[in-house]
């Protein structure tokens, strides 16, 4: 053998990873659209998948984007002075409580990286949003999940674990993400008085504009353990600006300012988002939207024999009424199809898949590609 | 005395900020003009403090802008796959080398993040790119600081410095920000070799278009302790779009995608890299305007009896003669006629203040302030 011979070469130093980057793998939490038709050769045709909106954005916001474009030319307000008064106003809360930042997922990594040291715990849904589980052990800190009730986030066992674990932070969607269920206001107040002063809740309300009336808490400035996350990227169909903001009470808003990227949103996404708060008239009609697409989503699910799950979202998951094997199996023919969808993968809520609000001609290939792969299923 | 019949009301319990965090003053690296602008009541009206470009985007880009802005209604691809096929395309390089990311400033905080545990030291120079000394702070590192020798960074004293403190990394910026200063290629060969090979050299060359042939070196992809940083902000005219790239060894390169911000690059400044790469023509015209117009900029300063000194970048330093404080006084004097320069801080540096290439505009109003503040101060 040849390998005999050969010299070992030893290997030359190199710097060393951090500890805890050490630990992490390399990873992407959503492999996108783009990228899994790169690798399938086959070309995306429905993009029924992330829960963006194919209603958005408004005109008078490309109007503003295409008008911020020529100012490109130099750094956008480190302050995001215009758009944190914007959002102040438009929910008549004070400036000192809103901060800004480049995307929720931008947001929540500031977040625990603000307030949980490397090995406290924080606690989240086994099967809940996989960015922040990212930036969890992308932090060092210990990850202490729950599982969902009833395809609900369990908000009494979250509040218990939380006060068991002492954590230091405790993470929660509502209207929830990837199930589409969600808490009426009241029980989240409750979900908050029962979670220690000293855990930092992550209230995740991106999904917030679709739910009915009654789901959203009112803002409260004095509660100083609830981080709130709000973005432009699905309502206000805005998902490739990259903006979004965050609520709180004024020490806890301000302490992001110890370690933001004060130039991280750029001008032209600064004007989108404040053009969009402008234009009430255009989020309603795409709520309205939303709402006659799912609504004829589910009329298609149901159809085809399976089961749309009620939903406070811009997405429906569909139960498809077997294991997670024939759901994955359903969510693999419809990719073969050019149909970008995605499902759960916790046991329990991988029996449903998950589909985004699309336009007309999005349903009708859903319905087209999903008729054909129950047959090919039997 | 009232005070003494207050109840004192014992503060209630809060979530405490992680150690680090803990330590970290609340900041602005950078305060921008706009908030200058703000607080002084002085409408900005020259814009030469921030290296920025009045040349770019060019007009190709902002076409790409706008047409990338009616798809932001979905999320940008995460690999940033046709940005990184482009930018290696450009450089001749391999993808592998290549990671995009949403600014220098973003790139430069994961890469602390990666490469320095809390506790060790990380070397730069005194009066060097604050938001580099920012990351070295909010991740918890020592920040050790070489002066300066001659208005240049001293590539010496680093590399010594790296060896003694055995530190985890070491910036330099070639050209240099703040002074405008630069080393040839083989200089900068000279520093990277001295550097031990465990010590991560963060090599930032965002001003790199501006200078002379032979500054630059060429990329080795065997160099396993060096990441570079290039940036759309400058040449490219792209300073509020939020684009940068760091280029490396593929390990390197790869060990990004363990904490980066996938979707951190908006589809408007993906679509504006890859349209600013391929317009080469803009990229020599606004080359041409930022020589002719440092040109004149050292003309007026020397008309003016002070010393411009010698720049391989877009802005220029100019000594003012005297000492700190002086230089101070004709910065804020400008700043009172609406005109935004900056300074260095650091003593020996800080008898200069520092003036980006502006339009003819620019320097007419530049020039006639500076006239009426140095009349001021006799």
């Amino acid at each position: 053998m040849k390998g005999e011979f050969l010299t070992r070469i030893p290997p030359v130093p190199r710097p060393s990873l951090a500890p805890i980057a050490a630990t992490l793998p390399e990873t992407v939490p959503f492999v996108g659209p783009e990228a899994i038709a790169r690798r399938s050769g086959v070309p995306l045709r429905a993009r029924i998948g992330a829960n963006e909106s194919p209603f958005g954005p408004a005109p008078s916001v490309l109007a503003a984007m295409t008008s911020a474009a020529r100012e490109s030319w130099h750094y956008g307000d480190p302050e995001n002075h215009d758009l944190r008064e914007a959002i102040a106003a438009h929910l008549d809360i004070s400036a000192a409580n809103v901060m800004p930042g480049e995307g929720v997922d931008a947001i929540l990594g500031m977040a625990v990286r603000l307030f949980a040291a490397p090995g406290s715990t924080i606690v989240t849904s086994l099967g809940g949003y996989p960015t922040f589980n990212y930036h969890i052990a992308g932090y060092g800190a210990q990850m202490h999940t729950v599982p969902y009730i009833g395809d609900r986030e369990d908000i009494d066992a979250l509040a218990r674990a939380a006060r068991e674990t002492q954590a230091a932070m405790v993470y929660l969607a509502n209207p929830d993400n990837p199930m589409g269920s969600w808490w009426d206001a009241a029980s989240i107040e409750r979900f908050i008085a029962a979670v220690p002063d000293t855990t930092m809740i992550v209230l995740d309300e991106a999904y917030g504009e679709f739910a009915p009336a009654g789901t959203i808490p009112a803002f409260d400035a004095g509660c100083s353990n609830l981080l709130r996350m709000r973005t432009f990227s699905k309502a206000y169909g805005l998902a490739g600006a990259r903006v979004g903001y965050v609520l709180g009470d004024a020490a806890n808003i301000s302490a992001f300012n110890r370690i933001r990227n004060h130039f991280g949103i750029s001008n032209v996404a600064q004007a989108a988002a404040i053009a969009a708060l402008a234009d009430g008239a255009h989020l309603e009609s795409s709520l309205a939207a939303v709402r006659a697409s799912l609504e004829d989503t589910a009329a298609i699910a149901s159809r085809h024999g399976l089961t749309p799950l009620p939903t406070a979202t811009n997405f429906l998951a569909i139960d498809c009424g077997r294991d997670g094997a024939y759901a994955q199996a359903i969510l693999d023919g419809l990719a073969q199809r050019g149909v970008f969808v995605r499902k759960p993968v916790v046991a329990g809520l991988n029996r449903c898949i998950r589909v985004s609000a699309g336009t007309a001609a999005d349903r009708a290939l859903f319905d087209q590609a999903l008729g054909e792969v129950l047959a090919e299923l039997g």
